[in-house]
């Protein structure tokens, strides 16, 4: 990515970009490194170092929590034009609890380091703010999932989530096994197999290795 | 309450306070009102008018949320000095969800009204950096409670919760329902009254109409 790409991304993508002064914009630009990372990379882990703020150039980065015995609940995904704050989370004492993030694609992303960001947010109040904004959108997110994986059935959380891939790949063929979707829910492998079981048997869907097609929207729209 | 000791609070749970003009907190002294609900009250609803920023001076607020079929689960809750910003949240464009808030007792807050509070965070950027933070904090309360819900067995939340409470009330003898602690662990009232009925066969609890005494702080420890 040549420079001038990269600035017109982070002029879009760090809303507190047009309140730094000249030399704060050049610091950040010098500093900014664009990282690739591959299809199920491990980004940030509980209890190891942060890497910092992440602007998605591309691709998507899933934020997820583990429980001890190994079962995962996905709080939310983030794609190209989101920014991933808990990756620099190290540097906001308010956040008290650890979170996994990982690479569900290749996926490129233009990264603040650490040591940089922390001390650009301790100098620009509205990098602070632009922060702790971002933390709370975050925070409306996992609610979002929270409301998801507490009161709503599991055959509305899985036509929820066939539903908003569709809209947003504009694709019916999706690729997910049923191991990741149970992954995205919140829920478990056998109950998104039985399920897919049942949209199949009433014509909503039609399953193969690797892929789901949806056959009948309307039908599936009843779920929601 | 005297308005001197009106400042006084505010001066310590409001910590943008040092950050404002001497108008300002002047402005701030006059606008803000101490309000008293009683045990119970409903002080938030989800798509009803937000009150405004809340200091908690004595008493306690429980944040939580509602399904449509009438299940509760407790987010979070607030005690004295402690400020409650959902109250606020018609303010923060940022939060997209709606929770619900309740007096557990006869509470005092001093409250600063919303009409206020917004042309106060509109002018000065610590007020909003401020509610942002604590907005964070809150954020970092749900995923505590999000891996109780999720992730621990309910005897080890029953256990957890009363640990919790003794260490906060500094007493053995807890005044609770076995319907209001099925609220506070975001669990049902069987459980929680099998759960009961067990820790007193063990000997590490004592039951009575509204009221449960811990007889064995170390068994129940061995729970957390």
């Amino acid at each position: 990515m040549i420079d001038a790409e990269k600035l017109r991304w982070m002029e879009k993508g760090f809303s507190f970009f047009d309140k730094l002064t000249e030399q704060e914009k050049n610091e950040t630009a010098e500093n900014a490194v664009e990282v690739c990372f591959q299809r199920g990379q491990s980004i940030h882990r509980a209890g190891e170092d942060c890497a910092g703020l992440m602007l998605v150039t591309s691709g998507q980065l899933r934020t997820y929590i583990l429980s001890d015995d190994g079962r995962e609940v996905t709080l939310y995904r983030l794609w190209k034009g989101d920014v991933c704050v808990l990756s620099a989370s190290c540097v906001l004492s308010e956040v008290a609890f650890d979170v996994l993030i990982e690479a569900v694609e290749d996926t490129r992303v233009i990264l603040l380091p650490l040591a940089y960001f922390r001390q650009l947010k301790e100098k620009n109040v509205y990098v602070e703010l632009f922060t702790y904004r971002l933390a709370t959108e975050r925070f409306s997110d996992v609610m979002w999932s929270l409301q998801q994986i507490l009161f709503m059935r599991a055959d509305q959380r899985l036509a929820a989530f066939l539903w908003d891939e569709m809209a947003r790949t504009g694709r019916e063929e999706l690729s997910y096994t049923h191991d990741q979707i149970a992954r995205y829910m919140g829920s478990a492998r056998e109950v998104v197999s039985r399920l897919l079981k049942y949209f199949s048997e009433e014509g909503i869907v039609k399953v193969s290795r690797g892929k789901i097609l949806v056959t009948d929207r309307d039908k599936l729209k009843k779920f929601l």
